[in-house]
């Protein structure tokens, strides 16, 4: 079974990045993949200080070790000043090629103003640094103050399919390039 | 008086991005401005939520009204997975046009291995997003752990001269640029 | 008095990327530069072989003296699959430093789908290559067919005030960094 | 059986990216693909304006129809001015999706100077615009002009065995995401 983790890079308490990435998660799930999500504003991260060990931070161990025997991974960002979160940045920084290598990856991009893909073409340049797999179909949500319904649904129905596409495609190549069922 | 902050985005003790930060900063004094650095170690900072006020870490403010004040900036990064430190890009994250724009910035990355462009671009592209200026001048400095001598300096000298016309390029240009002597 | 080249990497008859230079342009000399557009469509240019040489294609030198002599650029480009034209590639291919170290560049992209800034990113890269500043006011006209009106202006007035404002800096900036008149 | 494309962007008559290209072929047919080089020395093609049509240039064709019946392909790029050469951009301009979506791309990109991702980012970013997939393992080869010995082989044993994982990642990882032999 393809496992799945999910990390999205706000803080914020009513985040788009989470309700994006709670869309997504629902329609991987529902063709038949394991999702875990971890929720950055309930873990306690340090900053990464370039070191391995980060005893008084559990979550540090805990971070790496789900994402480790994960297949893929959803990232979804806010974009902030044309960039990955410094949050999310921080919490790949945590880890390296023995968490993150040969994972398959779908990106996701919230931002405020314009749809744009500078943190999207971010992630996929770390992201193939640590030897990741970042899957061709990606999601920039612009605007996203108006981009959701009261029930979190995504208004535009061509931004909908492309996240079902970007779903199935994650979902499908994970089994291809990971060999899992 | 042009004034320069400096900012490397490295929490380690023994840095070697605070090195060549330093370096540069000796280059930028020598030329006649005023730098004053940030050291992001002796900071408390917070992880940026999206929101403006942070009442419980004073030095959001201090880091805000330096960078406010300051015509031009060093940003040194550690370049991680081929991108900018969490640290900095989370620094950045909480400030914005305010700050930012304007400013005449000189970019400079530390590498453990081979010397790459990947975080200057992304620095680029998001100081560009604040409408900041970044001189066509910047350095990369590749396998760090051998590029600096035991009183701190650069061991190859192709290095250390890219870095004085780094430093005269961010003055000048400063200058230029600001209007200011 | 600011002496400014305009290149636009389309060879289409009809072409927006012209159209849009064009406007630029319009600006730019109202702000009392002096502009040379060189219209690739009426240029015989080789591909670049690596060379320096190109005894039969007499508009490489041409291509070279206009925009050697030139403070600044306008380089406008259709985004082709998230990237540079080829067309305008291969024309700064021809070039290198000695034409292009210094100046100060506009950058403009012309897309058929939603606007983004893929393009104006790598011309970002490769003008800093050759040492050239590329300023922080960029354009990115998205759905160009229904981005002008039959006069050719464009239809959003926010746009067209952000061209405004890129004009106004490329002018300002130009006689800032290169001292001229 | 798997089927790989080699197109290198340079029009010189000893090109180092012609060798690189030659390395990477030599490797993929040894795992068992079947391998065409399109020589775009060979070839004519015009430049792209954009348009869909080039009846006078019957290479157009013949590249668009080894590319479509292709699985994968190796792009080989000289890097000009910190991108990818406008030769190989403009042949990619002259396809599309219905050529370039879906392949396996591996990306090599060789340099006068120092080695660089530069243009490797940027094809990554132009060929994911495509919904094509580049593989994580890429090649830079730097100061190309002492990379390789008089029979065409790399003098860097760490780079050639990095050139060996690029072969062997490309032609399994095409097989498993074409699902081809």
């Amino acid at each position: 079974m393809v496992k799945i983790v999910g990390i999205a890079g706000s803080l914020r308490a009513e985040s788009y990045t989470h309700q994006a990435l709670h869309l997504a998660v629902q329609r991987v799930e529902a063709l038949g993949a394991e999702v875990e999500i971890l929720d950055l504003r309930k873990m306690n991260l340090p900053f990464c200080d370039g070191g391995d060990e980060y005893p008084e931070y559990p979550d540090v161990k805990r971070l790496q070790e789900s994402v480790k025997q994960a297949d893929g991974l959803i990232l979804a960002t806010p974009e902030y000043h044309g960039g990955i979160s410094g949050v999310l940045k921080n919490a790949l920084d945590l880890m390296s090629f023995e968490e993150l290598s040969g994972k398959v990856v779908g990106a996701i991009s919230i931002l405020g103003g314009q749809s744009n893909s500078n943190s999207l073409n971010q992630l996929r340049v770390v992201m193939r640094w640590v030897h990741a797999w970042v899957i061709p179909e990606q999601i920039a949500i612009g605007e996203a103050w108006k981009a959701f319904d009261k029930e979190g649904k995504l208004l535009d129905n061509k931004l909908s399919e492309r996240l079902d596409k970007f779903a199935v495609s994650l979902v499908e190549n994970t089994r291809k390039l990971r060999g899992v069922g």
